[in-house]
């Protein structure tokens, strides 16, 4: 339905992969590097010119390279001069800003605002409606929920610009606020509407404004397994996870390899 | 201005009523219907194919019904496999999901985010940039103001998906969470800014990070009214509502019969 | 990139200034007038006609004037009936309704969300996803972060719409609820996740839910200069203020005269 060539504006030097589905409307700007097997939706806009394009006159596009095996649904923005590995997969209207540096299987929901200049580890998902600020750092196999912000400014204005740094398998849930320049663990679980205002360790259970930690993770009992404890969920949770069916000892063995 | 038939594109399965405008640049897939005297606004997209549409060759649309009298502006996106009732009411850049099902009078602001799997009664409305999760269940004349999460995993990841139950004229103010599984009663008032984390009966005022009841709503002293008390507010509040002109008691009766 | 007049439409009554440039698939429908040297990239939608419009068959479109030296980035809507100062800058996707009134080198973030009947003074910035509801005021240079939340209906629902009001140089940091009918003065700093609902004078930190005064914003250490106070925020930072260069006191005095 969504892939009949109408209105489709691909730049010449674009580089399409094999396989390669490009819905309606869509337009794919200078030096974007698509992957095989990779679909991107309609109205789409891929390698959005950074802001020096309407000043500079010899402005050249930087690349944007978007990995094999890939879904982008319709109305995103995702602008020149990231790079994202195989296996994203993404939601409506999202906006991707320059340097970005995502790993594999990277998810971004409806609606989130990547403010550019951000690193993700492999596996991060992003729920609809998440904004990250310039100059964060996130690790593998962080979920992110709804409405969480991650800042970069601790005093508003000021010329710093330094957002969070989160650690691998760390959950963040809806509405929290991450101030700029925190570090928090990996492991941890920051609960809904929390403000993060500084430094945690690993394995914590983060909640309230300013943040406190409340609990270790594993003190918190499975609602699917009578006598189980959730945490860490990774041996809980597989779904899309490279653990699948295997585990997650197994796989984290080999993986180390 | 916005009806000159510019690149519209409707699917010869899609079932048109009588006497519907249908804006420039939008897309109707296969089995959407809509009723009479609706107007779709420009660059709409109606009956978004679901996620087996990228993967299964054989996928069908199943149907989105969208009732008479409906207005729907611009830029929204309704996926197939949903159904609402007459006078559906919605800004601009809407995502709705499969599996919503709306009564009469559905009203849904700019920048909503309806994730699928919901229950609305009628007359129900969503102010602008609303997030609701799947598996949520909301009454008649719930009213739900900007920012506002329901969320439906209790440790978040698991394989729990179980949102809020949220009873007949309560209202939930800005930037309120509603965790997973809360039951909240009819008639009540939740403030701005709540994290609701359990469930509470009828006619409460219900504030704070965890939630409490602070008050019954009949102690809420109207500022409109000299001496009077403004909540149960259908006695105050009647643009649009069915018992405008006549008062709620007088359509009340009616309506019970 | 941008500009190669693809299903560009242009009212013929509308007025567009001297060296505008208008981005493919942009719309602009009557009335609208565009300032000099101004850029309206792809996909927007300028002079969005009123509620009224889809009902009333004698509708005529309120003017739109956009100033000189603006920048409004794709995918946005702005409604006829507003007018903006010169050197207006906004993101992508952004919703700005009938009725607001905004001075000089406005900024309006990706996703911000202007209901109408809006005064802003000069050199205001929204970043992303900002809300603010009708009959709000809004003073010079107030910068406002992500998130942030204007309410103007005290008992919800009821027929009283009167929103906050913000003195000058008022910084509202991210997730922040402004009740309705609240007034702040000048020179405060409102910090992330605060819900402000009472009146609060000048120069003042404000934090927490509901909202105190905790302190006068000229104890904040600067971290940016060792020994220095942060705030009044005008003389640690100038970029695009009127005073980049010369200095803010240097600048007041002009401006006094």
């Amino acid at each position: 339905m969504k892939f009949n060539n109408r209105n489709v504006v691909i730049s010449p030097k674009a580089k399409i992969g094999e396989n390669v589905r490009i819905g309606d409307n869509t337009v794919i700007y200078d030096n974007v590097e698509i992957g095989d097997n990779t679909t991107i939706c309609n109205d789409c806009v891929l390698g959005e010119p950074l802001n020096s394009y309407y000043s500079d006159e010899h402005y050249k596009n930087p690349a944007l390279k978007i990995g094999a095996n890939s879904l982008i649904r319709s109305h995103s923005i995702f602008y020149a001069g990231s790079t994202f590995g195989n296996n994203l997969s993404c939601g409506h209207r999202v906006t991707v800003r320059e340097h970005v540096e995502a790993g594999t299987h990277f998810g971004i929901g409806t609606l989130s605002d990547l403010q550019g200049y951000i690193t993700f580890g492999d596996y991060c998902r992003l729920h609809s409606n998440v904004h990250i600020g310039q100059q964060s750092t996130i690790g593998n196999f962080v979920f992110i929920y709804p409405y969480v912000v991650f800042t970069n400014d601790p005093h508003p204005p000021s010329n710093i610009c330094k957002g969070p740094t989160v650690g691998d398998y760390t959950q963040i849930a809806v509405h929290s606020v991450l101030l700029p320049m925190v570090t928090v663990g990996q492991n941890c679980l920051i609960g809904a509407n929390t403000t993060v205002n500084k430094d945690f360790g690993d394995g914590l259970v983060i909640v309230g404004s300013p943040a406190k930690a409340v609990a270790a993770v594993t003190e918190i009992k499975s609602k699917e397994i009578e006598g189980a404890m959730h945490y860490p969920w990774m041996y809980h949770f597989e779904r899309g996870m490279p653990w699948e069916g295997i585990g997650y000892d197994e796989w984290a063995k080999t993986a180390r390899e």
